[in-house]
């Protein structure tokens, strides 16, 4: 069923293969009445490639795509690739439940710009290996631009198989994975498997606490939410790993892992995950000063005040304020 | 944040309060270019109206809401809104990730016509169930039509918190819920408060081998994926236990639990439950002759040959052939 | 692997085949020091013989089974056969993680004078179905006495696939099914094909909420942790079902579904979903004068005052103080 | 109720504080009859010792505790001290449900000499975290041996909490932790709040597949399941790490990834997980001629030729045969 021969398609020229470094997952400023805020979105864009990151990634989980219209996730990726310039490669989620509407969200990004496309396995429905496969080449086929998995359990409720990932890189039909899977022992096993079989197929972990070890281990590079909040960290930890440096990598990431408490400042009695996280993101972005307003989309609940505190204390501790 | 009072906005003069009685999740009928096929949708619909349900819910689980495009899932409200002609209620499910999508179907669906809505809790999010509470509301209010809440923590990953449900019944958001949790015994409890506290709120399951239990314990009706194939055996189950005769409820029950068979047709070494079952389905209306093509949307796989033999055994067997 | 003819070894003259009606599953009363409140125990026993159930199960999962050292199970099941003296059917819980385990608690019932022994599958560990067939064969036939299988994936963590099930009750492997999955649809399909394939094996519902449902699709009995508290309402909705009253046994059914809500008298925040239940059946069976205190094992925490008074209070709404 | 104290009691002088470096959970060989192998079972002892590993756990989950009687159980702890000569500290697991019943496993083997005890959370029953606390506590004050809490939500499904860990650690109730959860992001939160606040406490990490990663974070040591098969690849691997050779460590973590294939020889179409894993690591063991028979214990299923083939092309490869 997949194809034997690798994809010859037009490849952006603005992606390199593999792709490599930060690739930030921007979050998506709103304004107080629920819009996109292209003027805060525009900023944050021009902050994260001023900090050294290598590609920008919109409408991930960071970016709260499942939040959004169709009509706003326009606006963000039109926003984007017109703030970028043309000077990043921008890759485009185009999250939804199946082939046809993932295809539709890849088709909109293609025409807008997007140099690459990035796509979860079918959810909602209950879905076998097969058919994962089946849906990731039909989208790389229909969108016709680079394609990646997006591998992240905690949201699509099954685990990437490494035999798919593995032949579909093999067959050009992936550019890459984006692995949000936490299981990092799982990554280790496909990335010994695609240095000797798939070499130009990129790896960025989305494990934003274990960039280091992953670095380590041959991942390409990292897709980190709280990268919003310090690019420059990222991009030191990258540096320090691409030069071998590794205690100062392993220190830079232990100094990311306490900041990355400011993720729990909401209390889980009260909200649910995506709210304390995401606002979390939103309120120090707001606390930096980079977007006008740290709203989220509903149905999340806002951060009250004693957890925007928490979320400064965080800040502050990380010398970031 | 719920509303104190309950909503008064205009109901469907088609929907009673509660909604009784069978009503069927249609199929999708495919073209083989995996286009709506609008006259076998509306044969579909024929056949089941003149089989005595009570109502017509499209979009669903069973009518591949998940893989079809927004302009697939519009072709289909308007083709059973008209060939429904009025005569029954039309429920139309709007099934998206977080609540601004899931109010554009909504809206949709009501300018279309239909009589009801019919949504899930955020799914892909991790949410709290303050924020589903607050989800369901927005809905409501936003969609200005009846709202049933359909509780399927199989493809949603979360199950409606009883008290969620009850206080959003009392509070008249919700005009009803659609149960496809497959916990009969929450489902109890709810209905024993229902009962004393929510009088017009209608509890459909969904449930499709245990109706006559849940009829039993006092739910307001059913709505069988599997009353696409036989319509008469679960309107036959409705009446009889409407009527006290148990036994001949049980015993239609019975007959319908063995002809669910049929969804086993598919291997589940080589597709996924869903290709399995909705092809199951889809093959059964084709060699019943009620719809001209078989196809499920990809990526669901199609039945092969031996399977489509077990469907059609199943059928002889319930004498539906 | 699976033996082809069925076991012929010798069945208690005190077990039926198949085994019907209320069969509650003990809870276990502890000295305030921890030990086994035998006097209490006994008089447990006494109750629930006098309020005409027709067997008693001892060490399941409302018996403490998991919390219980092996000479505190054994003293559980000598003082409840003494107790019992010879009127009803004794089942013992023989709850371990895999075979050789489950065999030594097994092979002690049966010296003590069991009856019959209940089984859950492997757990803790990974298992494959067919590897479960062979527990529970190997259980079998080393305990050689007839074996219930225990359903009960809340705890275990795997469903029993329904036909495994099917093939070691034809087979004469299994005597009979306690089902705790809750999963009362996938009940419905076994009942079916029971009742043409095993007639003699016996499958009584663990879901204490839908037993009128579970009967009046043919299951033969009930196994109920709120029948600890109110027996007198199980044995009278089991004869309600016997005698086909439908009506009055789904109102027995709701009496009792309303009753169940003071397992929900622990709060969540504080305490397992273990302490709450079991916690509340204790101090029913305190607050009603059959046990002499309502502390359950550690690590499991106390019901407060608060949660003490919600119980009082479902008690009296029931009518049982 | 934790002790606001830090534990005074008697420390085995052959257990430092923090333990660190290689300790295997050592398999548990099975004569073709099914008894220990307590030949085999002292020559896997001292190959190990050999090695150069820094101490010993035995009854782990590689150790097939799950599997063994107590009385096995009991004849494991014996012989693997009695080899171990007390050259190397020996780690005794105390797997059982609750409280009660891993305190007698934990007496026992403190009785028969073990330096420590290794016990998980509850399972089977549901716990909340303040009751997971108290187990601990209960386990270490009556035990009277350093205690080590093993998180494995596969076997256990639940994770510890970081903060439970973390309050635990610093109230000296836990000498350590033995991490199998897989989540290297929820470990790296808390090596960074250990280093701070808990410095004699000692992480040893169980996924084999990221041990570089994790030794770059902090952690102390590994216990790997692999280690029975390959001792001095992560001798040299802790080695390497702990010189900062850190591209080396990964070099060779890389190749005991490739290794790691062999635990995938028995197929999941027939066999559980732990029956492809466990009889792997013993097949492995038995052609490495270190162990006399490669039977592993009901009802896991033996590894069939092709599988043995798989598992004897993998040693190959690695330069094991």
């Amino acid at each position: 069923m997949l194809p034997s021969a690798p994809h010859s398609g037009p490849r952006s020229v603005r992606l390199p293969a593999p792709l490599t470094g930060v690739v930030p997952p921007l979050c998506t400023p709103l304004t107080p009445d629920g819009r996109v805020d292209t003027r805060s979105l525009a900023a944050l864009t021009t902050r994260l490639a001023g900090a050294g990151v290598s590609g920008l990634f919109v409408l991930g989980s960071s970016g709260e795509a499942a939040y959004l219209t169709d009509a706003q996730r326009r606006t963000v990726v039109e926003t984007v690739i017109e703030a970028a310039g043309g000077r990043l490669p921008v890759l485009a989620g185009a999250i939804d439940m199946t082939t046809a509407r993932v295809l539709e969200h890849a088709r909109t990004a293609r025409s807008l710009g997007a140099d690459a496309i990035v796509a979860t396995a079918p959810f909602y429905t209950r879905t076998h290996p097969a058919e994962i496969a089946d849906h990731f080449t039909r989208v790389r086929d229909g969108a016709d631009l680079p394609l990646f998995a997006y591998d992240i359990p905690m949201a699509v409720h099954t685990k990437l198989p490494l035999d798919t990932v593995l032949t579909l890189a093999r067959d050009g039909v992936l550019a890459g994975l984006k692995d949000s899977s936490g299981e990092d022992g799982a990554l280790r096993r496909l990335l010994v498997r695609v240095r000797a079989q798939a070499p130009v197929f990129s790896v960025l972990t989305g494990s934003e606490l274990t960039v280091d070890g992953a670095l380590l281990a041959g991942a390409h590079g990292v897709v980190p939410g709280l990268g919003n909040v310090d690019p420059h960290g990222y991009v030191r930890l990258y540096e320090h790993a691409a030069a071998g440096r590794w205690r100062e990598a392993a220190a830079e990431q232990g100094r990311l892992a306490a900041l990355f408490a400011l993720t729990d400042a909401g209390d889980p009695a009260v909200m649910g995950r995506n709210s304390s996280a995401l606002g979390a993101f939103k309120a120090a972005l707001h606390l930096q000063g980079v977007i006008d307003c740290p709203a989220t989309a509903p149905p999340q609940l806002p951060l009250d005040e004693a957890a925007v505190g928490t979320v400064r204390r965080c800040l502050e501790e990380a010398g970031l304020l």
